[in-house]
Parts: C-alpha cells; sequence; structure tokens
C-alpha cells in the first residue's frame, strides 16, 4: 500500500489527512473518510463512527503508526469497503511530508557514494566508517512534503540536495538485532537531505555533526510504500532530474551496512520510535558535488526512485537574513 | 517558580503530573489538582474543572509551555488559591524528567571547558569554534529525571557525565535575534549530558555528531526555575560530587556565546519548539575527563547548581548486549 498525508482547507483553518494513494488509478483515498462510512454501515451514529475513524486515522502519520497492525489491517479494509466514497483526483492534491518522524536520523551506507564523495573532497574515508554506521540526527520541524517550495539558505553559496532512501520505522525499537530491525520496518519513502555545503564544511570541523548545514530543510515524499509492497531493497533505481533534465543515475545495490543493521545499531540503549525515519545517506550519483552542480533558485529538483516514485521540489528565494555570528576574538 | 513532573501511580498505570515545587515548604504542589478546585470553587461541574485544567496542565511540560503565558499565570493563581489542598511532602515524590523536549540540542560554550578539554586531548581547538556556535542533537527519549538510575552503557569501559545548564525554550523560535532568544527562554534546570568516552572518540572521526556516545542517556532536572526567579546567568555555582565527596566545582562565568547567541543560532531557518532543552554546554571542570575519573556501576553523582537545586543519579549495570556490529574489510 502507498500512504501519504495531505492538508485540507477548512473554515477552521487546514488540516493534515491520512490518504492511501492508488496512481494507477490517479487518486488517493481519504482514510478517515472511507472508515468513517464503512463504521456507518454497519450501525455506528456519525459521531461515534467519526470517534474511531480519526482515533485510527489522526492527521499524524507517526501517530497511525504507533497503533500497530491495527492501522494498515483497518486502511486496507476501509479502502476496500469504501474507497470509491472518499477519493480525490491525486492531482488536486496538496501534499505535506509523508510522515511527521519524531526524529530523524541519516547513516551513510551505500559504498559508491562514500568512494566518491571522498574522491571529490580529496580525502581518504576515515577507517571508523568500517566499525560502526554512523549517523547524523536532524531536527524533524522542517520535514517537507512533494511540491513545496524549499527556500535556499541565505547564509550558503553552495546549495545541494541528496538523494536517500527514508526508511520508517513501525515500532518502539530497543537493542534489537538486524534481522528484528528489519522486521521492524514499516515502509520506504525518498528523503532528500539537503545540504549547504560551505557551513556544512565549518560544522565538519567541530565535529558535533551537521547544524545548519542540513537542518532547515528534509524532503520526505511523496509517500510512503509499505514494506510487503515495496518487498527487497537492493534492486532499486534511484534519478536526479534537475530542470526536467537527468543528471546522474544510482541504484541501492551496494552498501556497508544493511538497513537492518543501521536500525539495529540506532537502537541500541535508545528508544527508537514508530515514525521515526532512518535515511540511507545518499546513493552514489545521489548529491551536486558528484556532478560538480549546484543548486540555485528557480531550479527543480526531481528524485525518482522505482516502485516508490517521484519527489519533486523547487528551490525558493531565501528568507531575510536577520542574524549571524560575528566571529569570536581567539581565547586559548 | 520552580516547576516540575512527577510519575504517579493509578489503578490504570502510572500518570505523568506537573507540579509546582517548594523546597522551602518541603512541598510540591499537583497544579492540575489545584486548577480544579479553585474552578469547582468558581462554580464550574467537577467534569468541567478536570477538562480545563487538564488542558492547562497536561502530563507534558512543553504542551504546557506550548500555551504560552496562560500556563504560568495559572500555575501562581492555582498554587496561591489552593496549594495547600493540592500537596505532596517532597520526600515522596517519583520524579521524572523535569521537561519532555521535543529535541535536545547541546552546545559548547564554556571558555574554561573548551580549554581543559582539548589540553586533555592534547589537541588545540578548532578556529571553527570562533565562527559559529557548534553544537549536536541529541535524542528527547532517553531523557531521565531526579534519583533515576542510569545503566552504564554495556559497550563503553570510560563512562562520563557532563555538568551543564539546560536552557528550556517558552516558544517557537525562527529567525530570532539574540535578544528576542533570550526573551524566548521559559526557564533554566540542570542538564547531564552523560558521555561514552571511548565511542565518542570513534564518532568524532566520522564527523556526524555523537550516537551512542550520547544518545542512551540525558540527566534533566530535578526541576525547571522560571527566568523571572532565575534572573542572571552568569554568576551560577555548579559543584560535582560523587558518592557524596564534591569533586569539582565551576562556574556559569566566561562563555564564548551567550544563552541568547546559542538559541538565535539554532533558531536561523529553522523552527525550535516550546520545552526545546538548549543545553550550555559543559561547565569548566564540570566531566570527569578534566579530573580523570570514570564512572563505575554504584556511583551516585550529584551535580548542584546555585538558585536551582541537586540533580542525582545513579549508575545502574549494564543492559544485556544483544547485538554489536562487526568491524567491515576496507573497500577503498
Amino acid at each position: 500500500m502507498k500512504l501519504g498525508r495531505i492538508s485540507v482547507d477548512t473554515p477552521f483553518g487546514a488540516v493534515s489527512r491520512l490518504v492511501a494513494v492508488d496512481p494507477t488509478k490517479n487518486r488517493v483515498v481519504d482514510l478517515a473518510t472511507a472508515e468513517l462510512l464503512r463504521r456507518q454501515a454497519k450501525g455506528a451514529t456519525r459521531d461515534a463512527a467519526q470517534r474511531f475513524a480519526s482515533a485510527i486515522f489522526p492527521g499524524s502519520m507517526s501517530a497511525a503508526i504507533a497503533l500497530g497492525d491495527i492501522f494498515l489491517e483497518t486502511a486496507h479494509e476501509a479502502v476496500e469497503a469504501r474507497g470509491d466514497d472518499a477519493a480525490t483526483p491525486i492531482s488536486s492534491v496538496n501534499w505535506i511530508s509523508a510522515v511527521d518522524p519524531p526524529l530523524i536520523r541519516d547513516g551513510l551506507t551505500f559504498v559508491k557514494h562514500i568512494r566518491q564523495f571522498h574522491e571529490r573532497v580529496g580525502a581518504e574515508p576515515t577507517e571508523a566508517l568500517l566499525e560502526i554506521p554512523g549517523y547524523f540526527k536532524g531536527t524533524p520541524f522542517t520535514a517537507v512534503g512533494h511540491d513545496a517550495e524549499v527556500p535556499k539558505p541565505f547564509y550558503t553559496d553552495y546549495f545541494d540536495y541528496e538523494l536517500e532512501l527514508g526508511y520508517i520505522v513501525g515500532r518502539v525499537c530497543h537493542n534489537l538485532t538486524p534481522d528484528e530491525a528489519r522486521k521492524a520496518l514499516f515502509g520506504v519513502t525518498i528523503f532528500n537531505d539537503w545540504s549547504a555545503r560551505d557551513v556544512q564544511k565549518i560544522e565538519l570541523k567541530i565535529g558535533m555533526g551537521p547544524g545548519k548545514g542540513k537542518d532547515f530543510a528534509f524532503g520526505i515524499g511523496p509517500w510512503i510504500v509499505t514494506m510487503d509492497e515495496i518487498g527487497r531493497l537492493d534492486d532499486l533505481e534511484m534519478t536526479v532530474r534537475i530542470n526536467g533534465k537527468e543528471c546522474s543515475r544510482g541504484n541501492s545495490a551496494e552498501t556497508v551496512w544493511s538497513p537492518g543493521e543501521l536500525l539495529a545499531y540506532m537502537s541500541i540503549s535508545e528508544y527508537v520510535q514508530p515514525g521515526d525515519l532512518i535515511a540511507s545517506g545518499t546513493v552514489g550519483n545521489g548529491s551536486g558535488l558528484e556532478i560538480d552542480r549546484k543548486l540555485e533558485v528557480g531550479d527543480v529538483l526531481e528524485l525518482e526512485v522505482s516502485r516508490i516514485g517521484t519527489l519533486r521540489n523547487r528551490v525558493g528565494p531565501p528568507e531575510e537574513k536577520r542574524w549571524w555570528p560575528e566571529r569570536r576574538k581567539k581565547f586559548w
């Protein structure tokens, strides 16, 4: 099943709704509406049906995933029973990030990207990458969905993208083995780890992970494909287009750490949450850095992954600069 | 005002409650109960009074802070009107983390610690520390409160603490100036950035920030002191005791970046949330690394900050190791 989130205007403001997506029928189905109609047909009052439907299909994808199996089971049943009565044409939809993750973690697993990135910056990879599956954490509060405009940060002259897979976690994970972790995945989406390379370079020297280099935007969407539908994760074709022109192509084949190993490691001594997004790290050829291309205002970026879809965003004008730190005097 | 969170057992399971703390009277006041009684005395039905009281005083401190001024105003009024009828002796309380932050960010601002840390590890600080206020992000899902036992991670032979201030954010922050950011603070608490130094060292080489070096526990408490009560932030005495014996002492005087500058920087191009915890970085003398002391199972650590209180935790036995990655073959 393909599951996403859309924003719908109401007299009381915009609300977030969960939808099942059927690109072959060119439609999305509002899950809470389909379930409400199904419950009413089975004898529930409208108020009770609404209460039940919105408990299973709230506006938050991570809250829905946190319910466990009943979420996906009921989604299938509701679409089967009343999908035709709760459908909207796919072209009229206002997408938001497919999931609202409690936390974003992003690894570095694709062998080709690790090689190419280091060739490009002229440094040998650290052997620490062979010891543990390193990752950084990103704020979940700048997640953006399909077709959103992403402002170029005012503080960067080297704006870049990173084409990645986003693994969506299905349950609370704590001290899992790789096998258990693989089974704990809910689905996969396309993830764009937008990057401000110049600031990232300064942050790299400090060694506490990216802040302004990454946290201004994370692209998530257009929708999640559930694990039962996606099947294998190592044979996906991954393509980048800028302004309609293909500029690079990669695939998900060769990783130093598998998705299960990555999530298992993240779960050690901590609690990975349902709906958390675990990103794969950039696929080989998946960044502008590897093909000498910087993004500029107005560029339209499309990231396509086979069996998932296409995540498209336009680079928007920078926000106004209100403050940036001035360099301090050396105190050592 | 001093505000904290406690866990209370009920026939339906443990619930989290917000309390106002009065150490001079040796008591805490359950805020929702005090407000419920006050509303009833003003004519509300019990159900309506409960609905109102739990909307202002939910179990989540960050959700309460997100309400804005009405939270603190009503807390003062409720304690004034009905504090005596909703009080519990402070000694019988089961503390949990004083706030449940949507996200933890931790900076590096105390001059003395930066000097001493680098002397200790035998390296000069990077000049990047003078360019921007760097910080890392931590998972909020391992926050622990006063008196909780913190398991020593099974994967470390160098378990350490870091005594820091935790600034609690009062509202959504986006592109703020340092002045605006200072005014956006809600209060201050004691923060312990527990550290596994050996793994932290491997992660530092990867450059994506700490993961297993930090994310297993963050100590937050015992309570928050609001900004109107704490006054200045640069004259706090900060003391470390292990097993009852003072082992180091520092103060909050000399910083390379002020709390307002730190939060202003974090707010650039992203959205810092109400209840987010912004840590100051370790105070000078505030880590075992600086005094050559490693923590072992059974150690009782007390972190005291003047005008706030003492955050105490015991080091517990490790959890069972279920999996740890094996080193990969070099692929470049």
